[in-house]
Formats: C-alpha cells, sequence, structure tokens
C-alpha cells in the first residue's frame, strides 16, 4: 500500500540520516546561527572571498511569485538555486523515472553559494543515499532579489514587506513542487536540511507542508526563542560560559571591561582616547558603539568555536575562544582591562594582522535584511542577566525595541505572530501531538541551543544534543 | 502529564461530537457550498430579510491585520463577531477560569448573521458541551471590510489583493489566540465547525494550525475539487442525478432545453421571443445569458433540496427538486419545453408567486467576493459530461477560464496554489499521514459531495456519508 511504503521510507530515510549524523565526531562540527547579529554578516563575510568552489553544481533560477498570500499585481523574480545530480539515482535505464531522495538546504540569511560551501554533510552523504541536492537560496539575500537589484528591494519598507519566513517557505514548497514535476520525480521523497534560522526554516515547513517533505534535520535551530517561552538570558548565558570554562579571569576581565569603557568616555577626549586605543578609522561618537562592536566579537565567536581553524565568519585558529582568553590572560599583571581585551577581540577581527585600522560600521547606510526581518517576525527576546552574563545587564525592553524598529524601517514588529503561526508555549506539545519526522540537532556550547528543542519529543521527533561542541552542518571548514 | 489529556479531551469531545452528528436523522439536515455560483448569493438571497434572530449572541469587532504575510504599511480592519457565552462552562466559583470548550464557526462568503441563524447544529449542542460559541466573519465579507467600506474594499484588483482563504485562516488564528487570551481560557480546547467553504477552511486549518484547534467538523467540504484529483463532471453530474432520479422525463426535458433556447434565439426576433417567454425585465442580450440563469437555479436547487420548507437561498418548498419535476412533468403531451421548463425554474425564482419579471442580473457592476476567489486561488474545474449531464456539454478548458479572469478583474489566477499549500493529489495520504481530528460529513445528493472525502482514511479523520440527503450543520431550517 501507498501509504505503508511513503511512511517506511520516511522513516528509513531520517533513521539513516540519524545514523549518520550520530557516527558523526560531534565536536568537529561547526554551525552557524540566526541572530540580532547576523544583520552585520555583510561586515564580517566577503561572499566572493570566501566561497570554496569544492562542491559542483549547476546554478540555475526559478521565477518566483513574490507574494504567495495575495493577490496584488506584483512582479515575479528571479530565485537562484544549486543543483548537483551526480549523485542521483535513477530507475535503472538512466531514464527519467529517477527514484533517490532529493535533499533540500532550505537558504538562510546570506548568499546561497556560501551556504553550500560550508554545508559539507549534505555533499558527504548524496552519494550514500543516491540524492539529488538542491540549495535554493532564500529571497533578499544572494541573487535572488525582487524587483531586479538589491538596490531596489531595499528601497524602503515596501519593498522589503514580502521578506518574511512564511514567504521563504511557499518559496520552496512552490519551488519543489515545480522540480519533480519538471524532473518527473513525484515519486522522490524530499528531506529538508538547514541550520540556524534555515533549520527554523526546515522545522517549520515540515509542520506547514508535510506533504511537500517527509523529514527535516533542522540543525541549531532555535524555534523556542520567541516571546517568553524560553529564558531571555539563556543566549549571553551560554556565550558566557564558553568565555568562563576557558578561564575565569578572561570572563572577569571582559565583564569589568565595560565599565571601564564608560569611565574612559566620560574622561575629558574620552572617546578620542579610546578611538586610538582600539585602532579605530573613524573617530568613536559614542562608547555604545564600541561596546557593540565588541559584544558581536563574543557572540560570533561563541557561534563558530571551531576546534579547527575555519573561515566561515572570519579567518579564524581553531578553538578561537581559547585563544582570545590565552591573549587576555597573557598580560602581566597591572596591564589595563582596556589593552587587554583590545587583543583578545583582535584574534576575531584581525587574525590575519593585516588590519590597519577598524570599521565599526562597514556600510551605515546599507539596510541589513536580517535586521528587517527581526523588526518584523523575528522577535527574539535577549537580555543578559546580572549574575552568569559577562556582557553589561540588560533587561529586554519591548518598547524600546520597537521604537528602534520604527525609527529604522517606519514598521512596527508583530512580536507575537510567529507563535501564533507556528505554535508558541505549547510547541514542544504541538510537535510531539501534530509534527514528525524532525532530527533537532544542538550544541549545547552553541548560544542558541537555548532556544532550541533538547528533548526528544517522540519516536519521530528526536533531539541530538552534545554537551560540548557546536552541532552540523559543515563537515569541511 | 498534559499531552496525554490534551489528546483525551480531543479525542472525546470529536467522538461526542460525532456521537451528535450520528444521532440526527440526516435527511433532514441542509447544508450550504461554495461554487462558481456563490458569487451570486447577493442576488438570491437579501441579507436583512432572511436573518433569523432566534439565537442570542453579541455583536463585536477585532482588529485585525490586513496582511499577515507581508509587512507593508497597511491599514487594519474590524472584523466582526458574534459570540455567545450563554453556556460555557466556568471552573466553578464563576470566575475567569473557563474550562468549557471554544466552539469556533469558520465564517463562509457571507453575511456571518446569516451563517449563524442557520447554523443551529452548534446551537443545540453548545449546552450538552457547556461551549462558549464564536462566529468570525470572513474577511471582505458582511461588516468585515477591508478599508472601511465594501465600495472602498471592492474598488479594484489592488484592494481586493487581500481576500484569501490563507490570510482568512490566519485572521482566525490571530482571533483565536487573542480571544483565548482576554478571556483567560488558554485551557479551553477549540473546536472549528465549518460548512461548505467554510468546511474546507475548518479542515485546513487543522492542518495548519493543529496547535490552535484541537478539531474539526468539516460539513460538505470539496476540498478534492481542485486541478484533476476528481473528475471535473461530478458536479454536473450529481445535480443531474438528482433530478433523473425524481423524474425521467423532467430530467429529459432539461436536457433538451438548452438546444431549444439556441434555435429559438436564433430566430428572427428570437431574443425578444425568449425575454417574453422568460418574464424577464430586460431584454436578452444572449441566449447564453438565459442558460446560465437557468443553470443556476438547478445547481443552487441541488445544493438546498431540503425535505421541509427552507429559506436559506430563496423562499422554497420541501423537496423543491421533486416540487420542479412536478410541475414541468405536469404539462400535458405537446406543450413547448420552454413553456415547461419556465414553470420549473418559476418555483426556485418564484415560489412565493411576488415577482412580476426577472431580473438576471441583479447588479451587473457590482464584483463579487466569491467570483474573486474563483479567480485567484479557487479553481475548482467542472464540465459538463454528454451522458450523465443534463446540463449543456462542456469541457473546462483553462485558457478560457484565464481569460475570463483577465478580463474581469485584470488577474491571473494561481491553479495550483492551492494544492500546493494545502496538498493534493496525494491530499488523502496527507491527511492520513499527517492529519487527525478532522469530521468530513457529506450528503451524496449535495453535488458537492463528489469532491469531498468519502473514506474515513484514520482513527481520527473520519468520514460521516449519507446516501439520501444533504448533510449538516443547520439543524433548524
Amino acid at each position: 500500500m501507498m501509504m505503508s511504503s511513503k511512511r517506511y521510507i520516511s522513516k528509513l530515510l531520517l533513521s539513516l540520516i540519524l545514523i549518520f549524523l550520530l557516527s558523526i565526531p560531534i565536536t568537529a562540527i561547526p554551525s552557524r546561527s540566526p541572530s540580532r547579529f547576523l544583520g552585520n554578516f555583510a561586515k564580517h563575510h566577503k561572499t566572493t572571498d570566501t566561497i570554496n568552489k569544492t562542491y559542483r553544481y549547476d546554478i540555475r533560477y526559478f521565477t518566483q511569485t513574490l507574494d504567495h498570500f495575495s493577490f496584488s499585481n506584483l512582479p515575479t523574480f528571479q530565485q537562484r538555486y544549486l543543483i548537483s545530480t551526480d549523485h542521483w539515482l535513477s530507475g535503472g535505464g538512466g531514464g527519467l523515472n529517477r527514484f533517490g531522495p532529493i535533499f533540500v538546504y532550505c537558504g538562510n540569511e546570506g548568499d546561497i553559494e556560501w551556504f553550500a560551501s560550508n554545508t559539507g554533510f549534505l555533499w558527504e552523504i548524496a552519494s550514500t543515499f543516491g540524492a539529488l541536492i538542491v540549495f535554493p537560496e532564500h529571497r533578499y539575500y544572494g541573487e535572488s532579489m525582487p524587483y531586479g537589484s538589491r538596490e531596489k528591494a531595499y528601497k524602503n519598507a515596501n519593498s522589503l514587506s514580502y521578506l518574511t519566513a512564511e514567504q521563504a517557505l511557499a518559496d520552496y514548497a512552490v519551488f519543489i513542487t515545480d522540480l519533480k514535476r519538471n524532473l518527473s520525480a513525484e515519486a522522490s521523497p524530499v528531506v529538508l536540511f538547514g541550520g540556524s534560522y534555515g533549520g527554523m526554516l526546515a522545522a517549520w515547513m515540515r509542520l506547514k507542508y508535510p506533504h511537500i517533505a517527509i523529514g527535516a534535520l533542522a540543525s541549531s535551530a532555535p524555534i523556542l526563542q520567541f516571546e517568553d517561552i524560553v529564558p531571555t538570558e539563556t543566549f549571553y548565558d551560554i556565550v558566557s560560559n564558553d568565555f568562563r570554562r576557558e578561564s575565569l579571569s578572561c570572563f572577569d576581565a571582559i565583564k569589568k571591561s565595560w565599565e571601564e569603557i564608560e569611565v574612559e568616555g566620560k574622561k575629558e577626549n574620552g572617546l578620542l582616547q579610546l578611538t586610538k586605543k582600539f585602532h579605530l578609522c573613524q573617530s568613536l561618537n559614542s562608547t555604545e558603539d564600541l561596546s557593540d562592536w565588541l559584544d558581536s566579537a563574543y557572540s560570533y565567536l561563541a557561534m563558530v568555536d571551531y576546534p579547527y581553524p575555519s573561515s566561515f565568519l572570519m579567518p579564524l585558529p581553531a578553538n578561537p575562544i581559547k585563544e582570545v582568553c590565552r591573549k587576555i590572560d597573557s598580560y602581566p599583571e597591572g596591564t589595563s582591562i582596556l589593552e587587554r581585551v583590545f587583543a583578545g577581540v583582535s584574534i576575531y577581527y584581525n587574525y590575519t594582522g593585516t588590519v590597519d585600522c577598524f570599521d565599526l560600521a562597514d556600510d551605515p547606510h546599507g539596510m541589513s535584511g536580517w535586521d528587517w526581518q527581526a523588526c518584523t517576525e523575528m522577535v527574539m527576546p535577549m537580555s543578559s542577566s546580572r549574575n552568569n552574563s559577562m556582557f553589561p545587564t540588560y533587561n529586554f525592553n519591548y518598547t524600546s525595541y520597537q521604537e528602534q524598529c520604527v525609527k529604522e524601517f517606519g514598521i512596527k514588529p508583530r512580536p507575537r505572530w510567529i507563535t501564533t503561526e507556528f505554535g508558541g508555549h505549547d510547541m514542544r506539545t504541538s510537535l510531539k501531538m501534530f509534527g514528525s519526522n524532525i532530527i533537532f540537532s544542538n550544541g549545547l556550547l552553541d548560544p542558541w541551543s537555548g532556544g532550541g528543542v533538547l528533548q526528544n519529543l517522540s519516536e519521530t521527533i528526536v533531539a541530538l544534543v552534545s554537551k560540548e561542541g557546536i552541532v552540523p552542518l559543515s563537515l569541511t571548514a
């Protein structure tokens, strides 16, 4: 019977992928994560330089509907996707009747080629499963720009308004349906993959479009990081803990540095002194800009604290947090805290030693896609606790969050929409009752794991948790 | 444990509702149905006259988001809803802690008060279940008009663009979530009810928002009437069969009448003769207008062929199809076929005998909400077969369907979108694998039953089929 065979295939596929995942030495697997910081990806990552063209794929374009849920007369746009049929199992005779699975990577907030080159896992397992691989790009990122260009797409709140997770999911649904039809691959089961925001999309897609994909591997996907489902302090607590476990004195130095910056900034010529101390290209306007810059470095370091050299965000040594703390701790007693933290973050911002001065904002006028998403539906509240966090104490304040969004985009967020659309406080119950075939993988050192699903919820909603380390999807650095 | 108790409650509730349904003499239960005809509801039904105020409820308004899936700066609108707390079970002490279920009727394409007064079933069972009753109105119908008025909402394709099923479902999701919060009724399970298009919404909501409602009763909901999932002839075949089972000669007379109309129309002054014969107020421009008018009457008659007098669409006697055929068959041999069918449809259009002349199009300039929906996503192909149908032979032609929509609204339909969004050719498999707690009720005499779910698909996806008759939700006529 069709039903049981479909069910069997889906179970089998997910089980095999699970076995594969469990066989990987987990400390060796890095991840990516969404955040309010990801708006700064452009600053941290120079697309064209770092794309590793190890994997072979074709680049194609799909004519996509701009607004799936309304019928205004809007222009279509070209959604880019990468495709590799190298390993795809055919039905014998090499004809059109393929039956190997289709592995779909849910593109997230960046250039899809960059994600493809950093998602070794998919490429590694494709031959084992005889799978077709496709990487559809997320709308409004990379080359997949509505209105023909990034400039036009990012022009204002109106042109940006179709940049939402629901529209992206619908893109994938329409794209996959069309792809299967065109390839006469209706019988091929689809398995979704995604990391961080892409992992959220993979999991949500499995809930909203179960008829389109039989399973999903959602890696470090903080689907619970909304409203007050998890404590708002988890993110910064985990980052802080990642530093404390390396060195308590390193943690303490960073924790003290914020106050030092404030004190210094209030002195006569203090901002100028800070500008010099931190080798900034432009004169500092406020101590906050500097603090944000440091905050970002620590947070990103926690997300890419791989045990081998990597260049996903920045060129970094193996175990970069250990290196940062080693640097901070290496100074003789009496060295100023600011000198020490500057040396520390230089590991992140200037590991190659080629930077003469630091630019706090590479493109202060450029709007960021993730900032837009964070100001509309992806409201993921974050606080910094007084005791466990090495960051300045901060209580998430929705009112000021909203003010900031109105100021930047002229738009008010809908902080409760995501939980209404995809499930909220009862998310675990919903997943258990209505979901199936999702693997949630998390490494507890990853700051996003605090908003992740860390327990098995049913036979087919499985949590893979690594206590030490940061989980998938990029096998190769 | 929370999980199992939730599951238990949902199973129990649905089972009880099922038992209730089975205990109702099904021939006595009328239904409503969506169709390309429903665009004409305004013509057939005068809202204010026929609203039966038997049931007690409050009328309230909810500030609703116009576009849930995008973030343009759009005005909100007031969604009307009817609410009755008369039977709602409180947690003892009469305090705010209610635990009785919440019965939500998914408003469909019309005035919500009209549906409320014709959905006796909900009102009848509310006290048994200690349920709160709410009837949220569907956007763009009744009083729930975006942009402040029907005129502005229906101005053009742009203002109409947010009239979609997905937006309506999101309305209900946001509304229910907010209502439960405001009533401190988070613990109250929500059960959805809906007939015809509203039944489709109830079933789809259960698939897309399972975390919001634990179960749905979808009455005569043709969720399979898309693309070529079911034969496109089913609708007209069933209507035709409803007439044939009353009288073969009646069926034959109607089947022959179309050709007679064509022949008559081609004669000199033929259109004028037809205008006189059918007592039309305005001179006929084409035979097609007349045929459409007759076609509508027969189709609607099949949808409201109740065994008791009713006035849901028009004031009608009990078993109106039997009456129509009795009339048609009552003429002596030799009477012209056109005279006979005119007498027949007069049962539908003029049962009260108060109409002097018939207006084929009450408001030729008014745009209809359902026509818009049919021209965007609700593309439900229909053909009329040569042999089984009493209607003129017609093969559904998507090209001309699309042309008509471009002409009327300047918009091209997306005929494959609904199946992509909610599931298509594998719908039964999807329902079985991923759905739960849905009762599909259908009467096989209802022309929409051809696109309905007529078999039990699992323990919790249940089909209630009545061979004779037309199933729920309005117990009282």
